[in-house]
């Protein structure tokens, strides 16, 4: 005999562009979502009922709809509305999740002055963010940051670690550590300064990064996380995902000139690949 | 006080191709691997101290060196081949995956013969496969097909779900469904035949999915991931992930013209995203 | 004074898809169109008058409901209508261009049947065509494959180039080739035979790239185009594309193993890169 | 008889990171390189006779080699004296072009302090140039931006264009209008600031977006192209290319709301395409 073991459906890249026209000046948000429920679905899957079925279109008119009215100010508190508003709707969904990146625009910023309707996407960085709710539960948020390209050309060593047959690496006392960071804490409450929260996280995620004397990513990631875990007591716990982008110094020696590590190739792939998470201990030592 | 919840970390986008020389002719596989290991690292994230890191650039050298002596027909066995030689070699690792991802090649046809030195990248679906094992433990094997886009043109229906004062989307007797569909199966055991089961296993998604009298995405995974684990007893649970591509009817009727289901816009976002895990009951019911 | 030089507007990523409904199966067409218009639109460039614009939104309403209508039976015939009815409804543009590319949709095969109704994506290759014509002028049609990705294991050397003192490239006797060709033709006439053409080009694209003892990507790739304007009298004029993507052989001698030409690395970048265009010689020698 | 009409050749993809050490800080550089030449390739393309032939992969040497050595400031110093060196050492290249695409990294700022060796990618923008010489001929330089994804949510407006049985797009008095800029403009010498005047010509192109009261993406796309001849005479002319990346209106009277344009849908495809180049009248007048 055969069961449905998990399942969950919803919607995905559901794009949302909002203006506040303000007097002075226009605020721009661009967001895109994704809606996944799960609930009590067997039907629709064995028999092809569909009448506990909430359409995914119509979760996209929902999006459209509640950002019409919200006056949520960040992405957190506009995805707690949503899954409050399908909850509310639909009892058949057991539990709702609701993902938000959030594409970030800026005030272009002419002869020094920023232009109150004129706007650039200022970076490839994503501000992001997962809320859930079960029916008559709590909120969970996490948020966090993606694509965040780092690189540090000083305080970087990668030595002492396992030498075998297969070893071709050479320790570097001085190397670059480039990488591509995600990194994503969950909230002790649903109720937080999200923004604010979200700034002093990243501040310090960006000092750390900055001022550690790195022994290879793990070692930089674990700083980083306390860093946070230490600083940010609404934070209860963290993950970082750290892919090492190699910056491989190229061989001039073959031409007669040295390369004091001056000329790299950056490369795509391979790429090495460190995540860890963090959180404060459950004991209370 | 902060502690290490979990922690991996390996080396991902290693590239390999293999080219075995045979009388008749060559055989191509390329091949992109994922390497992750778990273990005893705390010491390195927390001081600094590699001596247990195996370097994720050896594990890279591994790949290579195990493939030329390599006998394995396939990306499963190969997977086995490298999780065994990683963890008899670093007793600190507690546990290693491999993620494998093949290419398709196929020899080219001209004028009606197969030409036995000359292949084309034949499609875009990819093969995949990941291998685990703990030390002293036995592999689990998980391998699946991805990217694999289908479309039906008949025999698909989505009715009866429910409506509310956000619905907009119109119920059709006769629609197109077009999904990318992500299949992935865990064997029940880690040695099976991997190539005749994988075949037969797609075999088998296709010809349900074409054949189906689809009341919903989700009606049509549920007799898909029945039908494999109904015909192939080595499979004990599937797991299907189906995106909804969405076609839309072009409105004609403003320029005074019909459209009888034959002009359509095919889109990439939003889309419906469904997934579900299948498995044989556990209480032999 | 400033003048406009040159100036071109139009839609692109028109996606379209045509389903017919035939009595043995259905026959499903995707296409992605770009329109561009040529013409004398200096006022609106110059003074925001748009009188003489012809909305992007309307040419895409046009694909539509064109389509509906078409009898074309391929992308050259469909290319020819959509700017005879732009160069007849707007006199105002002096030139129209449509480029049109084709995603490859065949008809799923279970139990070696074909199914009338369920079609899968058959390759990343891409099927392309661009079509230009003049007010009171005659069409030019230039049709191609794009991304069609081969490789050849045998009959490949790279000898006898240039040495110098950057030189580090080792002469190869037997090497892997691989690229991704794109390679238009133009057609001596607008009336042709497309499809018939277009498979026969295809073919000896690939059998010339399969039977070649290539010595350089350059001497292949002449003798694919030489191979079609041999064979084709309707082809006036080829132009091939061929980036050299590197496989570079793993020097496993580092681990005391041999690698007789079997174990690489598929690389993406670098790559090589060799364009050239063919034509028959105008004097007639 | 066939003849080769065009060919050229080279490599592409050729990555580059350069750091400078300096006392306050470092100064770090990511070029992405194109190098195209041309010349008597002939006997390569029909023969196979390698002997004129430099080989790509010494290409990327001559990069990094030069790169070690090189004291220019930016990219166009740097794709000078690139070309400079390969058509001094190879009298069989006729022309030689290098295309530099330029990742922006900045340091990282903390407690409003930059730091001198940690960067961060700011940026999906890109500096380009594109630099040309023949045998004893002068260079031509040509630089710009790509990928500058900018929008205006006041002063922009459509109307007033051609209506006809296939208009469906509604006049529009207040849209938003979004574009991923691309502009590059060809200095009238080749010994230019060009850091400098780069600054100025993308100060000068932002300010007229910002400014602009638009009635078209041609309108507006012009007098940027206007305000950078005028405002900057050591450019010859400009060519900009602005995809009008739709931001659709919802619709959101079906739910009894209205929408003063607040809640848009962002779009990808499809879009529309007006390119235009601008240049100084050669009569003088």
């Amino acid at each position: 005999m055969i069961e449905l073991a998990d399942n969950r459906y919803g919607k995905s890249r559901v794009r949302l562009l909002r203006l506040k026209r303000g007097h002075d000046g226009h605020d721009l948000r661009e967001w895109t979502l994704e809606i996944l429920l799960q609930g009590d679905f067997e039907s629709c899957f064995k028999d092809g009922d569909n009448s506990k079925i909430l359409p995914t279109d119509t979760m996209k008119n929902t999006v459209y709809s509640l950002a019409r009215n919200s006056s949520a100010g960040n992405m957190e508190e506009f995805g707690k509305e949503l899954i409050s508003f399908l909850l509310d709707a639909n009892p058949q969904i057991s539990q709702a999740q609701v993902s938000i990146s959030e594409k970030p625009w800026e005030h272009v910023v002419t002869a020094g002055e920023p232009q109150p309707t004129t706007f650039m996407q200022s970076s490839a960085e994503r501000r992001i963010t997962q809320i859930t709710r079960g029916q008559g539960g709590r909120f969970s948020v996490v948020s966090g940051v993606e694509n965040l390209i780092l690189i540090k050309t000083a305080g970087s060593s990668f030595e002492g670690y396992i030498r075998d047959p297969l070893t071709t690496l050479a320790p570097a006392a001085d190397r670059l550590l480039g990488t591509a960071l995600r990194a994503t804490w969950k909230y002790a409450s649903a109720d937080a300064e999200f923004d604010a929260l979200r700034a002093r996280i990243r501040e310090t995620l960006l000092a750390v990064f900055a001022g550690h004397q790195s022994k290879s990513v793990q070692h930089t990631l674990y700083a980083m996380g306390e860093g946070v875990l230490n600083d940010v007591a609404e934070v209860e716990e963290i993950e970082l995902t750290m892919p090492n982008i190699h910056c491989l110094l190229v061989d001039l020696s073959r031409f007669g000139q040295d390369n004091p590590n001056e000329i790299f190739v950056p490369t795509d792939e391979p790429r090495g690949y460190i995540e860890a998470r963090l959180r404060r201990r459950q004991d209370g030592r």
